[in-house]
């Protein structure tokens, strides 16, 4: 279904192949020879595509699909219809991930550094290297080893890039550290001067910014998103974090690892987001804050206090969500009350 | 009044002509000859000038305006100064846009491809185009007749581009066919992967993003606005929908015909838009979703349901406008009571 | 502490001098002779570097740092540790901003053009300017002394930036005047067309946007910021006005000195903002409003109205903070007594 214009399909696979590669069980009576040769949604699969079901907004459109094997939780497994293949997974989601990267791998350009490249010649490029056009790479820098630049970024002076690394078109990256299999999409921002400044009627003074950017392995970070570089300490983007676009981080802000940040969210400077948080779009968060762990924060919420670990908040200002639902509730009923 | 630094004007126009260019009438008395050099706001519109009234706010300006002639609607004829000329036109701004395209004629360079663009030689580039310079087209991409990629923009494989399209300079568009006489501003990211990804506490799985972005004809699309393309489906912008700038909208997004989305609005992925949609600044809808043609979602709207068509949606968590005002109204009554 | 691969220190210094240069007084018995060698966060500050106590919540690292020195609020002087000389002043965060200027000063490479720069002819270079690799300017446009425009950015036809200014890379500018000393970081979208159109079910009609942005000197714009340019009148932004990153600016808003505008807020189309005034971060103006000097807007405050002089506002849509302050204790009072 994808468009063979844009994406490359790898190969088919056996039903038996797919089960392997995403852990899950064949259904009971499943041809394990049957082949796949696609992946596609539920309501536009045909006989040789696999599909998979993991939201419940979506069991019409599986009721009725076409597909030729389908990735779905065990317990809906008796819904299926009449002739589609199950794989039996916990997560049909992370499977469908898996199988869908087994179809259509990652693709990247051969090795090449493009003349119109304006690299310093003090830059360390490692082996297997794509530089892009009119890229611009300033000295001491260093690109490990099959990074990617994409066309027109511009990599600031001793900026160190790690390993497989992939840096969209467009983007700036300064005084900063990246670790490795990270990737920054198009038009990102990273490493420029915080927003620091001590107010003054005659003139705010500027607070000269004097922290990095330290971005570990495994990171995400969406397009025309902004990271500005620390104060003093570092701003950290910890390890498997995946951020949206059109996101600001603050200065001196740390993330932890494994955090989901949704396109637009603001997190002012200082504030510390531990592992696991995941904040939806357009939250808001003040500075000098502590999310704790695993805390689940709204899309619009905003945060002005800490937040313990593993709780849920909603609203602006935030409350638990269980007070907020009250809050919302009781409203609703005033005004029927009201007239 | 327009900085000629920057604006041509391209010539006079009567009274007469100016009515039919805007399908005008022209007042009792008015004189079909007059002739008219420029337009301008009503508090600096002098004798050549031609003005507008179209936002009521502006009412103090118009009674004292210095224009030689005003387009305004038919019901506020009888407030007019006395030496103005009127056109009278049930949709003021509308004719007044009209005359000000009439003044100031968009302007293209002449069709020029710049030495230091970096254009694949399997490039497709119709008759008139410009290419500015830094400019970076992928192998296979299609650019349409008069169309215009401006300095530093990079296109990518396979990217099909229709006729008389505006590229605006530093942007990114990959994964995608634009539509003819549609616009894209500086810095739009269109096409880079969605955030889609199965959550996993040893780290999330990427989920291959395997659709494209469809953008029609007649689409505006604003400075730094983000656009993933699909994730199996296709992203979606329909003919003559405008978009400002630093907006977000995630992968599988279906956009109708003829919206409005201001600036900083956050769409989440596969929610549909349906025709003539109005979305105010700031406003975040999750994901999901269908907003039913006509409807109305006011600025910093949080909105996790499905709207009718034609319904007004204000505040987050968003209620129709009446329940949302009389919410407001009981609040502050509350307040008052309240010690 | 900075890391010395991005940030070069100029010199040591006494403690007298910092005193001068800070304006801050010695406390009693501080060996003026002290040197300092560099500035530090409390909590990793050592003998030799200077730190700074400027917010409350900071004061437990205060009362167990390290630091040789320490810029403190004369009323917190008694709470110093043992063995740590202070500098006392009424504003300890400007008095540390101009102590770092001092030891880490800003640098600009020399100047240089580069040979990849796309420079029209007719543009107007002054003494000690730097242009980077990749950066377009176009006909007619003039660059003031000392100016520093970044990779691959964009300068448009006839746009004047005055001396001392720095454009960060992958910045796109037209129809734009600049001041002196003004800086815009990378991605930052200036001058394009503003949202302006008739709407018109058979097509929106473009309204030509015929005015400029006006950008005074000592004016900082944050990376991805977008600032339309007027439709008639132009845009302002005014004098020392600082904005942060990611911020969209519509067309025709005049923003006075002063002003402090934190990342993510929105103005929209012709509000007027008057001098220092203060915005927290994803907050919300509609158009045409007038905000009072001085005024204070919260982060995510919806501003429907006008707003006095001096006035503080919080809220969706916005309350002055004291019956904004009643609505969040009253629904909490309500909550806890509703089950």
């Amino acid at each position: 279904m994808a468009d063979p214009q844009f994406f490359k399909k790898a190969q088919n696979f056996s039903l038996r192949e797919l089960a392997d590669l995403t852990g899950s069980e064949l259904s009971e009576g499943a041809d394990a020879t049957q082949k796949l040769h696609d992946v596609a949604a539920l309501d536009v699969a045909g006989a040789n595509d696999l599909s998979f079901l993991d939201n419940v907004k979506y069991k019409d459109a599986f009721l009725t699909t076409k597909a030729g094997a389908c990735i779905v939780h065990p317990s809906v497994a008796g819904f299926a219809p009449h002739g589609v293949s199950l794989l039996l997974n916990s997560n049909p989601y992370k499977a469908y991930a898996l199988a869908a990267q087994a179809f259509y791998p990652d693709v990247k350009p051969e090795s090449v550094i493009s003349d119109s490249a304006h690299i310093d010649p003090t830059v360390s490029v490692g082996p297997g290297v794509v530089i892009g056009p009119g890229v611009v790479i300033g000295p001491g820098a260093e690109i490990g080893e099959g990074s990617w630049i994409e066309a027109n970024s511009v990599i600031g002076e001793n900026v160190r890039i790690g390993a497989y690394v992939r840096i969209g078109s467009n983007a700036t990256v300064s005084h900063c550290h990246i670790g490795d299999h990270t990737r920054l999409y198009p038009g990102v921002r990273v490493g420029q001067d915080g927003f620091g400044f001590a107010i003054d009627p005659k003139g705010h003074v500027k607070v000269p910014q004097l922290g990095r950017v330290i971005i570990e392995d495994h990171v995400e970070i969406g397009a025309n998103t902004c990271i500005d570089r620390g104060a003093g300490p570092d701003t950290v983007i910890g390890r498997g974090t995946w951020i949206d676009n059109l996101v600001q981080i603050g200065h001196n802000v740390k993330i932890g690892r494994g955090c989901v940040i949704v396109s637009q969210v603001g997190i002012s400077g200082s504030s510390v987001i531990e592992d696991f948080v995941a904040i939806g779009g357009q939250a808001g968060l003040a500075g000098h804050l502590r999310v704790g762990a695993g805390a689940r924060i709204a899309a619009q919420a905003g945060i002005m206090r800490d937040i313990p670990a593993g709780e849920e908040h909603m609203g602006s200002p935030s409350l638990p969500i269980k007070q907020y639902m009250k809050q919302v509730a009781l409203l609703k009923r005033l005004i029927k009350k009201d007239k």
